[in-house]
């Protein structure tokens, strides 16, 4: 949610210093307004930075810093178009395009909660034209993510601090 | 990503007035770095500001702001669990509980794509014990969201720049 730019090193270092969690190390490279907006635009098919500045009415110093940073992450990848004048565009790379699910979580969540007059956009099926209830599942079974078939666990990289914490707590994986 | 909370009001403003797009709308209320990591331990079964605390190693008055922000906006319940003195704990919400597709599909991306030493923490399969291999589905046809069964289209409250976005390009709605 940073606008200036201006604690975003700062924060980022303290943070992969300490983050063991994979939802925080997501966070450190995607976990501000712009950046997730961004990919969402990238995925939609934008790639040039014009069309991502009028997407986004974002402010280009701001823009330009997102996009060299999701470059520097492995989001995106930065291809010249042009010689004369050199020109550049960024196109999602494959850790890009495994964001979408995210993505489509969270368009999921904002229809549900946040548009009281209605879906502004919608996944549909395109056989039935009908919305799809997203919801998350388990390819390897085809279930839902959800209790009690399924719980969260300390990984096999686990270390103390995570162990200890789901040790207090049996974690349901959710019902939603 | 902002620290300090200096620049977040004025940022809401600006992209409420704006955002027609759920994802946005989503983000408008938790995109920033410890909101989400606030839900994240609320749904793991943390409630006290001590333990949210304890947890993220947050300043109190950052996490003073973000649990009234979540509160606020409808993710948390507050409740008094003490009268003498007086003290509350947090309670994730339907709201709340519907958020955690999106952190488990942040959690699969993270493990996926920054947890090289291995996956810290996961969601197994309560029966066999195996890792879930988390995706995105329809409920309704028990089919993964990706092309060809699935696209992304303006929804029926979609305003005329959505459609505009949507005429220029036929969006898939992942392989992912």
């Amino acid at each position: 949610m940073q606008v200036t730019g201006h604690n975003f090193p700062a924060m980022r270092r303290k943070s992969i210093e300490k983050a063991s969690c994979p939802i925080a190390r997501s966070l450190e490279r995607v976990g501000d307004w712009w950046t997730m907006l961004i990919l969402r635009d990238a995925l939609h098919g934008f790639a040039r930075f014009e069309e991502f500045r009028d997407s986004l009415s974002v402010a280009p110093n701001i823009l330009a810093a997102r996009l060299t940073r999701l470059v520097e992450d492995g989001f995106l990848d930065k291809r010249q178009y042009s010689a004369h004048p050199p020109r550049y565009e960024y196109v999602p790379t494959q850790r890009g395009r495994d964001f979408r699910p995210v993505l489509l979580s969270l368009m999921a969540f904002g229809n549900k909660h946040f548009a009281p007059e209605g879906a502004m956009v919608e996944v549909i099926n395109t056989k039935t034209g009908k919305p799809a209830d997203i919801g998350v599942f388990d390819r390897a079974t085809g279930l839902p993510i959800a209790a009690p078939d399924y719980r969260m666990v300390p990984g096999p990289a686990a270390n103390a601090r995570v162990k200890k914490r789901y040790a207090a707590r049996k974690v349901e994986a959710g019902a939603a």
